[in-house]
């Protein structure tokens, strides 16, 4: 792809090694421009490598003005990527062919550099120091406490008292919240024996962390792997996600497609009579974006290769119960699945 | 408009009184759908009044199902509400005409219900909590820590640790950074004689406050209006920005267009002398958004009526020295503007 053009914000980060809220960046034939308003001018004309640093209080007609002036004949974007309005603006009465190709950014980040491999292990050391905090948080005081409280706790000790951003609000979900995978907080009260689902992560130089651990409530409570809880039901259930979760991770090759790395969680579940409650895909990649390639699901037959980063994250939902998760981030280093 | 097609969140809500972040909302002709994939079914069963709720794995293809079926020739929509690729497989082969309405949500809502200005007061006055408890933390533990810490206790104390969310990620600068209207917090320690600029807000029942504050930072440090600075040039700055709020919002009446009151604060300032230092508006509209109707500018000729609610916010910006602005959220009742 010679020209394309970009507004999304992690896309040209990669792009160029900076970013900000209002942009659009074009590539032409290797000619790169950043185009922003003033309040950015200073930081894009240090940090955007190898742009032309264009600043303006209209990015449309900047950009016009540059595709017309390069006299190119077509230019690739991602639809996704661009409002109608700003598309419709950007392309109006130009004599020039926008082709559609969605995701082509994601597309090109899926294999990561070695470079941005050491950036995410440190996003994940970081992150689980975080639920390091957090842990010793609600052993001390988290009892009594409402999931409200104790979301708005997590985003204190997982951003270490905000030096860190978050990859996205934390769940923090008990008992039967926990049953839903994508549990809102709510006034339920924490209490001694409950089952806790937490799953949160934090950015290194912009580069995600992701996780998530589910835990007995305790006086040892941890976010580690080794669990004892109360009901033999949760200890059942917990044991089956965890076995599934730790195959796969030692399962995982190389080689394989995605599709056979989501079987050998959805397997063991499958075998545990668990299916229908395992109602999500096994993972998904992560850099930039919290949500990136491959996807590790049944309809995906990607090959997976070596630096790829994703996640491993089966689960089970039991509707008005409660629900387990258990989530680490994989790279694929020398044919095989290392946890970050 | 009898045909219309949304999905922007706060949109949908204010026509159904629910929302949530996947969904299409369809009206024709008063037939109202709400349409969500499952993870959303029972809160939009309980919540989406005199919707039918359709639940979904494929909004897209449920909605042009349902726009088939209808028979009607076009449908309105926001350009900016819809992202090309959804906009692209909505309309694909559909015999319908697509009609362009930019904003037309926010329009609609440009006057408030006094149910709405209810909502609105309980978020301010909490907003107005949520600073005094940030302003009794700096008092007592805020020297020597920094911005990016700062930042962190801004959204813990106007949250009250979890318990409303925020109108937007909150500006807590000192000195030279409050010279940026959109600073981000740094690694700069607070030190007593800085200056301290705050903007913030919260939402109450999804309705928005938004409240800016300049204080000199000493042992009685509020985030009220009366302030000592250490310097004559900031306490002269100080007060030309104040007198500038103070007149607009005493001077400001129904009738007037919205840049009759840009120019109350402008002028003030412009004869102090500063004028070319007060590089924004002096407000917006604010509402189940943060930024709405009416934009309170030089270019807007928009009548202001009673009901409509927005910020008075004037400000200098002394680059590398420092900013002041001060901002209250008034709502027009009876010809005049209260603040609210």
């Amino acid at each position: 792809m010679k020209n394309y053009i970009l507004q999304d914000e992690n896309a040209v980060y990669f792009e160029c090694g900076y970013s900000c809220d209002n942009l659009i960046f074009l590539n032409i034939s290797g000619d790169k421009y950043f185009i922003t308003d003033a309040r950015y001018e200073i930081e894009a004309k240090l940090f955007a490598k190898n742009c032309e640093v264009v600043v303006t209080n209209d990015l449309v007609k900047a950009t016009r003005k540059i595709l017309k002036k390069s006299k190119i004949k077509k230019i690739s974007f991602d639809p996704n990527d661009f409002k109608l309005l700003t598309y419709n603006s950007l392309k109006d009465n130009l004599d020039m062919k926008f082709v559609q190709k969605p995701n082509f950014s994601k597309l090109k980040r899926i294999i990561k550099t070695d470079d941005e491999i050491k950036l995410l292990k440190k996003a994940m050391s970081l992150g689980r120091e975080g639920f390091e905090r957090f842990s010793s948080y609600i052993q001390k005081e988290g009892l009594g406490k409402s999931e409200k409280y104790l979301f708005f706790k997590a985003k204190e000790f997982m951003s270490n008292t905000g030096e860190f951003d978050l990859s996205f609000d934390p769940i923090v979900a008990i008992n039967e919240n926990s049953a839903k995978p994508h549990a809102l907080p709510t006034d339920k009260i924490l209490l001694r024996d409950d089952l806790l689902l937490v799953d949160a992560g934090i950015k290194y130089q912009r580069y995600c962390s992701d996780r998530t651990s589910t835990s007995a409530v305790n006086k040892s409570l941890t976010f580690h792997r080794k669990q004892k809880f109360k009901t033999k039901l949760e200890q059942k259930v917990y044991d089956v996600v965890l076995k599934a979760q730790q195959i796969a991770i030692s399962k995982a090759r190389a080689g394989m497609k995605a599709s056979q790395i989501d079987k050998l969680t959805r397997n063991i579940i499958e075998k545990a009579g668990y299916g229908k409650y395992f109602v999500h895909s096994t993972g998904h990649g992560v850099g930039l974006d919290i949500h990136e390639y491959p996807t590790i699901n049944s309809r995906n037959d990607v090959i997976i290769e070596n630096n790829m980063v994703f996640t491993i994250e089966p689960g089970i939902y039991l509707g008005e119960q409660f629900g387990v998760r258990i989530e680490d981030t994989v790279v694929m280093k020398n044919g095989r699945a290392e946890i970050l």
